[in-house]
């Protein structure tokens, strides 16, 4: 195994977000499900965002938020994802490059345009998303270049990528050159009802070896062993998942395997504004944890510092050095 | 003179806002005069984009957003700005309708990209704005839609609106519709840069009485008379203007005319996050003051209110409702 170039590389859809505060009734006039994330089709993103009030927009993705994290604490970063070459597909290239992360990803030259999600934030902070995959559904495995998933010490995936046709097949394969060159391989299951679309598929990637840590939230664990009961799905993950990094809200994360179960608090906040992208920057202090090989109960803590900071503010990307926020906290750099 | 169908119709360059917080050595870098407003061609939009951090994007233009502040406090609100029909300029269109403003501007079919300004916010929440005018240049006269005007109590227009090659002549068009109507007419000097350029141009209209309202900040007043001396610039303001309004910011503002001048305090603020829009918001609060008949001294106080609202986030649109804002402290809406 050579000396990694990038400390983490990312896989993920690619979408810009739409961002907007709403109320409860705007959700259930418009039968969302509060707190997921729903795929729509161009009518339906029209339908919404015609109803919807004035927005703010920036760049998103779930693993794409994780990977600028990472960036912004400080390690060596890379991405790929599909945007479209468009007005705002540009505006998504800026930003992942002006975080300091390698991305090299062709856009899409035709085809449909960059994706999109819709967001409504409520004023107890939960987001709701609606996303219309666009550009992100033309991923496919040519996208992945081998010798920069060889080079990256660590690959993490989004489960989201399960939903669009091709790039399933370029999580498979970035994942087998990954293990082949002595890497580890990590698997966000995403959303619940993500898990619930994909469950069998996302249990042979643990059981059969293709991802060595698994990051969930309480409601995607539960969606993945169909049972309400926290214990008994958490003894589950732990005989299928070599690790697994259990996020729970204002009540921390569990880091669990076969051996041991840690639980690490959270970080308390003043209010929390969007919870958008919290798992996503959880994962990010984690996986840069991870990377300065600070033991899984300091990168816990740092996951636990990043998702504080992104949930104080509207969006999905932090809007301070989260570098500077950790060393303030006395955690690891 | 008829009933009026809107309380405030605005023009203005229509821009869509590309804003991130940066440090000083950025201005510096790029020799940019902090405070300003500089107008830049495509070359000089893409160096600065180019160097430029992650962004945070929203629609934005001087007037639009007074105009959604007026109509968020709730009066009736209209718009004219000239967009084009790309991704950019249907996500303005969408904000500026789903803020309750009517807007019917035709987007522009073809011609340069839709308006972005590239907004630099330091750390003392000062902003330093590069507009590159795309879309907005195509305002021409034939925007103006005569019975419109004539159906809006007040026109309130933009200095900026001097910049673009035809937009002058259609401020000038929708002036004299106003007065023949019996309307009233605000403009807002907007910038000490747009002043130094267009100071005798500006000076006439306040002279001849194109415009019975004026909206400026000091550094506005002191570019208008050449003066570092605010009083000799006031004093020269209430001989030129019917009435002005003159922010100073966290000093508040005062409202003069021949016979009178009035100071009225800001609201106190905990930390000043972004001025972009603060002089906008503050008009707006103003205008919706007058459009209640609620006398300078408590247009004032709300067009205050609005602005303290404005600067404690990034982007110059507001992101709560001002109207239960107001209400909670106890001033008329």
């Amino acid at each position: 195994m050579s000396s990694a170039k990038y400390d983490v590389l990312g896989i993920g859809n690619a979408i810009f977000d739409v961002l907007v505060q709403t109320d409860e009734g705007f959700l259930a006039k418009h039968g969302m499900t509060k707190g997921g994330m729903a795929l729509i089709d161009e009518a339906r993103a029209a339908a919404i965002y015609q109803d919807m009030g004035p927005a703010v927009e920036m760049s998103g993705g779930s693993a794409a938020n994780t990977i600028v994290g990472v960036a912004n604490l400080g390690a060596r970063a890379a991405y790929i994802g599909k945007v479209r070459d468009d007005q705002i597909g540009r505006m998504y290239i800026h930003d992942i490059r002006a975080a300091g992360v390698a991305f090299e990803t062709q856009p899409a030259l035709g085809g449909p345009a960059t994706g999109c999600s819709y967001i409504l934030v409520t004023a107890d902070g939960e987001r709701t998303m609606n996303t219309y995959l666009g550009a992100a559904q033309d991923l496919t495995p040519a996208d992945i270049d081998p010798a920069q998933v060889a080079a990256c010490a660590l690959l993490y995936l989004e489960g989201y990528l399960w939903d669009p046709e091709n790039a399933k097949a370029a999580f498979v394969k970035a994942a087998t050159i990954a293990h082949q060159s002595g890497r580890q391989v990590a698997l966000t299951l995403s959303d619940a009802f993500c898990v619930d679309r994909y469950r069998g598929e996302f249990l042979d990637l643990m059981r059969d070896g293709t991802v060595d840590l698994v990051f969930a939230n309480e409601a995607e664990l539960r969606s993945l062993y169909q049972t309400s009961d926290f214990d008994t799905a958490l003894t589950q993950m732990r005989s299928d998942a070599r690790l697994a990094v259990v996020t729970r809200s204002e009540k921390g994360c569990v880091v669990a395997s076969k051996d041991s179960v840690t639980a690490v608090p959270a970080f308390a906040v003043d209010k929390i504004v969007d919870t958008t992208g919290a798992g996503d920057l959880f994962a990010a202090g984690f996986l840069f944890g991870l990377a300065r090989g600070v033991g899984h109960q300091m990168a816990a803590r740092l996951g636990a510092l990043a998702a504080a900071e992104v949930i104080q503010h509207i969006g999905a990307r932090p809007q301070v050095s989260l570098r500077d926020l950790a060393q303030q906290s006395g955690l690891p750099v």
